[in-house]
């Protein structure tokens, strides 16, 4: 029990649910398996949660939380619209390849159906988002009076996709790395929304 | 056992395993679900797959027999680079968008690992689709003597992030449907790779 006392925040159990919802999957993951990993009793884990569905609702909104905080706020400060776009281009990606930060990859794999009242609210900050970049977007293509062949919400899904898409084929060897991928797929975002 | 005789194909078991899977994931669906599903014994679905790895796999290997009869062959026989880029895009996104092509979702989603063999199998053939794309985008730049800041191999994983991501946010009641996502993901791949 001596290690128990050291699990004293509910941060500790999300980071190490994550971490085996990402290597597992959700589903194949159970509540001992948390417990265990944190060498916490059952007990001492639904001491702390009440269900593996409230763990994935808070590592989503976790994830959430992350893309506000480095991808959204730092991009609201900046003054020009296109220099937003760029910034934000680059601020999704590194959070996307972030080792560090499961939590965003958890939330963009899992499909595993949540409760509707904790869906609705992840769903909610979602569309909050995709509105954002749909802004973004919109600013971008008016500062340069592009005649817009691409709606901005097809562009918000486009840029969405492949940068999201990233988790499923990256590899930290491979020769698409950050430094290549975000000038590369800047490229392409901004070309194809002022084509 | 009068149902049984009807079960004569393992093409029937794999159709029903893959709307299990796309429903509920590979990892929440049991091979006592697949069975009951078509009222078959555990048994009887033994006689056909010795276990549920290798109904993935099997899954997965038409889904990707399903990208190469309806998008690959038909680009192929296209003349101009242009043509068959524009022809795989669509053809891409439809195969996404049907709704009975339940193994490309299964596919695109499925993170469980594989035994090795079977892994490098699907794996070869998914790299063989990267590379083909990666041709044509490298074709289209040339030929319009485009400077190229895009490189083919990220023209290829933005195409397939955009595409593939559909199956994330896509509804069927949504204002973004394939006779518009179509022209408008070809705009903005065109414009990009050729900016």
């Amino acid at each position: 029990m001596a290690r128990e006392a050291l699990v004293d925040s509910r941060q500790e159990i999300l980071r190490t649910a994550a971490r085996l919802f990402q290597q597992r999957g959700y589903d194949a993951t159970s509540m001992n398996d948390v417990a265990g990993a944190l060498r916490l009793s059952k007990g001492g884990l639904y001491h702390h949660f009440q269900s593996k569905d409230e763990i994935l609702f808070e590592i989503m909104n976790h994830a959430m939380d992350i893309t506000q905080e480095r991808v959204i706020n730092p991009v609201r400060s900046i003054g020009s619209a296109e220099e937003r776009l760029r910034t934000l281009i680059r601020l999704h990606i590194e959070v996307v390849l972030s080792p560090r930060d499961r939590e965003i990859t958890v939330m963009l794999h899992e499909n595993h159906p949540l409760p509707p009242s904790l869906r609705r609210r992840i769903n909610a900050r979602k569309k909050e988002y995709v509105h954002f970049l749909e802004g973004l977007m919109r600013e971008v293509q008016q500062a340069r009076q592009a005649k817009g062949h691409v709606s901005p919400r097809a562009a918000a899904f486009a840029l969405l996709g492949m940068t999201n898409w990233i988790y499923q084929w990256y590899k930290p060897e491979g020769d698409l790395q950050a430094n290549n991928l975000v000038p590369q797929f800047t490229e392409l975002i901004f070309g194809g929304i002022l084509a």
